[in-house]
């Protein structure tokens, strides 16, 4: 066995210390950040504000000659603009604060619900139990497995919270700013964008471990030598934190694309005006959907993976050695992992800020590939540092039922596997949905015989691109699992996440850039700017689409992990597929992310309808609107849209939440087993598609517009029939990559942590209607 | 235990009995078609044939004034309808006379492959041994078990490409018969039809029977009493029948939308010229595809199932009581719940040929779904009539290594909920597919906004779709399998299967109307024989959606029965997804039908991309073609389909066919049983929601076009926007309805009944990459 070379007081010492240097790191790029000046006023430290704002863009406007129509377009513009602005910032808050009020009542129900249902395994009693693992020791009371488990699902619920709402507030931050270094050049905006991005990332990592960090010690003091009920209890924080995600990923992901797609329709297909125009009805509602479901969702979804893997991890490991003989440093070895990733990130980015510099457009998306290839070899040694300094040469982990041994080396080898597995999808995705190469370009060119052949040749692209990464986290779940059993699989989840901070600074800098287009074309700023943030924008669409595919990826092995945990704790040694519970467990689960993805995409579709048709009134009833004389009623569209995400997003966030509820408690442990088993291989499976199908058909659009190549210029320009194919395929990708996609990988995590988190009560009063029968 | 009522002797009368009344009673279905005469001259039992035909339907044609132009149009029409016509019938042969060729070099090699792997499990010995599950006595070697399966594996794969043959036949002599009846009324046209297609499910059901049966019997002759060989050599019959129909599929499928895709990209939306219309050149190509894809491929599949699950029922009966006993009837139970299909099925057409008449257009779709309605109940005492004399009242089943004590009435069940499964299915997918509910009629009125949002509600439509059949499904699993272990799933398959007869015959009919339809519009025949021939065709539309219901219900039962059989082969008990390796093979397998998806739907997008080129050129470079004054180069646009296919079928089908074989030779039979089960969780979903996104787009354009209703109207008429959007659509949903969505079905039991066939070699073999390392 051994010991670990790092000492117990050191380890406490050392993941706050990580944490709060990240988060420092997080407020110096604001500081950066800040440092562009919205205008000359402030830049003074005095004035106007938000008027000498959109004065300051005015000005650059070129190219106009009759002085009193510059007067005027601009007198005008600005008025629209002004107001589009403070609304787009103002609506991004009050849609999420509005959100959240709904959240927090189904938190509060939830909150009740896990205490009552894990307060129940022991008849609420207050005397402490043998073990379920070491029956010769004393635990503590399921009741206090209740309490606690409520407490840190509350605690998860909050954090994921201020995580997305701090993402969206850096983004709302950021982008007026990245627009006007647009005007200095690519490179300055690429970096504002990009720490911007920075910001929410670091924050994210470091707050997500800090509180776990705290949230363990505190726990302990109840807990004392009880760590078997202590992870148990830790797991709720995962629960929380994806539950929250999941209603930001779905309330948000409708809320973004019924706007994007009623603002789409209308003002690109039947008006022929450009994207973003302050004409356009649906511009803000689409502004603050970008914020509110690509920035807020996104983060909240990464953090829920975050937590979740680092509980699944940590409740293995509790009934492992490191566990049983109670060595913290070994222990807390996810944590310490992430506290690695940290550094190795916060390194990686000054690669991105400052010691290399973007000259032109075509540099930007080999810097955002950089960043991931850096983070991943420099993570490779810090796994290697923090596996050979913190775990024993040899040790013991929990295999359903038997301890089986492990070396330290074996364990390196889990989470680097994980981490390659991550780089190895990023540029599967990155190679199926950027129009740098044949597959987008193939799409593109099915565009000549119209929107059929597109979205044809879209949908077989989304299905193509789902076989390698497949590939790649079966081989990381053979070799992890192999290794370390279900442990293995958790820190190679974690390991994937590793370079989280990263992952979500380049994902972040993508909707900060898109919304940096959207202020150049609502402010009116010339053609030049507005084409250096649409290359931004475009170098952003790939990295999102990366983003999503670690986002799958981890949420894959993650809820493999949990599922895991789940089946040991429930204490079902076998998941065996020949038997007819299991089977019919396995067969449903697989059906319910086509049912989850039903609901979303047709909430999405009714409420663009509904867009669609306001934004047609409002042309056709307001005077003077197409040409730019009258104000639209922004606030109309933001209602819809608002009103939509919210009541739409009941009822499929309803099926996640009560699923393993129902099947748990009418099936059973087994049946519940093969609903999990069936929902994460069918599920991985549609969500990547979804979301490269989405990318590709984006980009596919991106690229007949951008018209770079011979090719390209053949299907252009903007406006003929190939472009109009291409925006019918662009349109039918936003739900797909925005609302269904992305949300189906909190799906399967979300299932799999309330499976583990109930798995006490299933365990024992489980299984009703066979009980009955 | 007990003896069986019916006596061995008269079992072994009474299936062949039943085989030939089926046969005899299709033959009276042809004659009463062939009464229907193409010509008047043909009527005098004399004449110019051919000629005469086409004379005869211009005849028809009214509403023309000026007699010069009449006699001017009539001709060029006649010329080039007549050219047609001839090619049609023509280019149906000869493209599955070409097909037939290369599947018949594959069916070769793949023999060989069959007879080299299994010969090879015991290294070719002609020594007997002991039997796998009955130690103590002697069975024949497993060189006879690799050359009779070799042997049943070939007389399978020939049975099915008699079975698409004969059909293929039977549609081109009903299509324009039914043309011709439709001008005296719909009544008429529809029996035609519905005799035809008829014709075609007595034919392949009776056949298929009879075949099976006959080949048992001269098994034997070799076989003696060692059942247990006997019925493995038997399996390999499912596989030759599934392969071929793999091959008819995918191949079909890509012939019949590359035409479908390409006449209607640049007929209907480029050029604006009715569907069918003699001037576009792929008009023939898209007739012909309707017979080798839809009618062909249907056949195929329905008879590969029908073998399937027969074969998966016998091979678990073999070494269950009924094997041991070797008690005839019972053991052949399987064949007569099948023989009493046919006589089910017999009564039942009659109820839609004689007992009523079809007056009004509207009674066309009610009276299709009465025969499902009366072959379900008839069916369910037939059930009942021959679980009580063929089953002695109690008998033990084989499940996983144990013997399981099992009811006479206990059998009927499990059959019986399969027949009733299959019912829901169908109503469902009626319910989701068909334009009189609701669900269509949403997607249609999406078409307000534009293709993007039409897309988006199929897709939607689609994932919904799949849950209420993915609850059917698992419930009959669920209770056939408490009931009877493996052989109840397998029976229930049949029981689905047993009224195959009927449902074949209404699905028959839908291609044939279809292709009626397209033969009264090259013949310029008058608008009203159009809207009778476009009524029968929108019936056929749901009805071919529910024949894929049906289909892929019974596959996934069939496939989960062979997989059981599978496993008890391999001799392993439990399929564990706790282990890594079946893990892996669950996630990849789920996988599977994307990668296969993927092809085949690239593969139809770009033939539909060359033929839209040629089809295009031909419009712009043949001078009088849009005039119809000259005639389009038909021959093309046959060949671009032939050639696409015929090369584009070996991807896919390569994929399904080598998967098992490189599984379970590299990485043995838990991994396979991954693979089977991942892939059969995931392949049902896919392919329920691909049929019925494709179906219920069809329906969407088509009740734009019928404008029955005020809200129809309000979309219409043809070429409004709304119908625009709606023919995207409907062309979108081309390959996944009649191209992926119907392969997958082959694809799952194949991979199940190919896995069963070689099972004994992966169990001696498989695996060497583990055995390596």
């Amino acid at each position: 066995m051994g010991e670990a070379i790092l000492s117990d007081i050191f380890t406490n010492v050392l993941i706050p210390a990580t944490a709060v240097v990240g988060i420092a790191f997080a407020l110096l790029q604001w500081v950066l950040v800040s440092k562009v000046r919205l205008s000359p006023a402030e830049a003074d430290a005095e004035g106007t504000g938000k008027n000498g704002y959109s004065e300051y863009l005015i000005d650059e406007e070129e190219g106009l000659n009759d002085h009193n129509v510059v007067v005027k377009c601009a007198e005008i513009q600005r008025a629209i603009s002004e107001d589009a602005l403070i609304r787009a910032t103002a609506g991004a808050s009050s849609f999420l604060f509005t959100e959240y009020q709904y959240v927090g009542i189904f938190m509060a129900i939830f909150a009740i619900l896990i205490f009552l249902f894990l307060g129940s395994v022991e008849g609420f009693s207050t005397k402490s139990q043998p073990c379920t693992y070491s029956k010769d020791k004393t635990c503590k009371p399921a009741l206090a497995n209740a309490i606690f488990s409520t407490l840190s699902f509350l605690l998860g619920g909050i954090t994921s919270v201020v995580s997305g709402f701090l993402g969206m507030k850096i983004a709302t931050y950021a982008n007026a700013r990245t627009t006007l270094e647009a005007r200095k050049g690519v490179g300055k905006a690429f970096i504002t964008a990009f720490r911007s991005g920075a910001v929410m990332g670091f924050l994210l990592a470091a707050n997500g471990l800090l509180i776990l960090f705290i949230s363990i010690n505190l726990f302990k003091l109840y807990y004392g030598d009880d760590w078997e009920g202590l992870f148990e209890a830790i797991t709720g924080y995962g629960l929380g934190g994806s539950s929250m995600a999941l209603f930001g990923r779905v309330g948000g992901g409708i809320y973004t694309k019924a706007a994007d797609v009623g603002a789409d329709l209308v003002g690109k297909v039947e008006r022929n005006i450009p994207e973003d125009d302050p004409r356009n009805p649906a511009v803000i509602a689409d502004n603050v959907g970008d914020n509110v479901g690509d920035i807020a969702g996104m983060g909240s979804d990464l953090f829920g993976s975050y937590a979740e893997s680092s509980c699944a991890a940590l409740v293995v490991a509790s009934i492992s050695s490191f566990g049983i003989n109670h060595d913290l440093t070994a222990m807390l070895y996810p944590l310490l992992i992430s506290s690695m990733g940290i550094i190795v990130c916060l390194i990686t980015t000054l690669f991105a800020t400052d010691f290399f510099e973007i000259k032109a457009v075509k540099e930007i998306e080999p810097s955002l590939k950089r960043q991931l290839i850096i983070s991943t070899i420099l993570m490779t040694f810090g796994i290697a540092i923090v596996s050979w300094v913190a775990l024993p040469s040899t040790f013991t982990i929990f295999n359903f039922g038997v301890q089986k041994s492990v070396k330290n080396w074996e364990l390196f080898f889990c989470v680097a596997i994980g981490l390659w597995a991550g780089l190895v999808i990023g540029f599967i995705t990155e190679y199926y949905t950027s129009n740098a190469y044949s597959p987008v370009q193939d799409v593109a060119d099915s565009c000549r015989t119209g929107a059929a052949t597109n979205v044809i040749f879209g949908l077989a692209l989304g299905y193509k691109s789902v076989i390698i990464p497949i590939f790649a986290i079966a081989v990381s779940i053979f070799v992890s699992f192999s290794l370390a059993a279900m442990y293995g699989i958790a820190v190679a989840a974690l390991g994937m996440l590793s370079t989280i901070a990263t992952g979500l600074a380049i994902d972040a800098y993508g909707p900060i850039s898109d919304n940096a287009g959207g202020i150049a074309e609502m402010a009116g700023m010339s053609h030049r700017i507005r084409e250096r943030t649409d290359a931004l924008d475009a170098a952003g669409n790939t990295t999102a689409a990366i983003g999503k595919g670690f986002a799958i990826g981890s949420a894959a092995l993650v809820s493999l992990a949990l599922f895991g945990a789940f089946v040991s704790r429930a204490e079902i040694s076998t998941v065996d597929v020949l038997t007819p519970k299991v089977f019919i467990g396995l067969l449903v689960g697989a059906m319910l992310p086509y049912w989850f993805s039903a609901m979303t995409m047709k909430s999405v579709g009714s409420a663009a309808l509904k867009m669609v048709e306001e934004v047609r009134r409002q042309f056709n009833t307001i005077p003077g609107l197409m040409e730019g004389t009258a104000r639209p009623d922004y606030t109309n569209c933001v209602k819809i849209s608002t009103d939509a995400s919210i009541k739409e997003m009941i009822p499929p966030g309803a099926l996640v939440m009560l699923t393993p509820l129902v099947v748990g408690t009418l099936f059973g442990v087994e049946t519940l087993s093969g609903v999990l088993a069936g929902s994460l291989v069918s599920g991985v499976q549609i969500a990547i598609s979804a979301s490269n199908t989405g990318g590709a058909w984006d980009n596919a659009k991106k690229y007949i517009e951008a018209g770079a190549s011979e090719h390209a210029r053949l299907l252009g320009p903007k406006g003929s029939d190939p472009h109009k194919a291409a925006v019918i395929g662009d349109t039918i990708g936003d739900p797909l990559k925005d609302t269904s996609g992305p949300s189906l990988n909190i799906l399967i995590k979300l299932m799999a942590v309330e499976s583990l988190v109930f798995a006490p009560f299933f365990a024992t009063h489980g299984g009703l209607l066979f009980k009955l029968f």
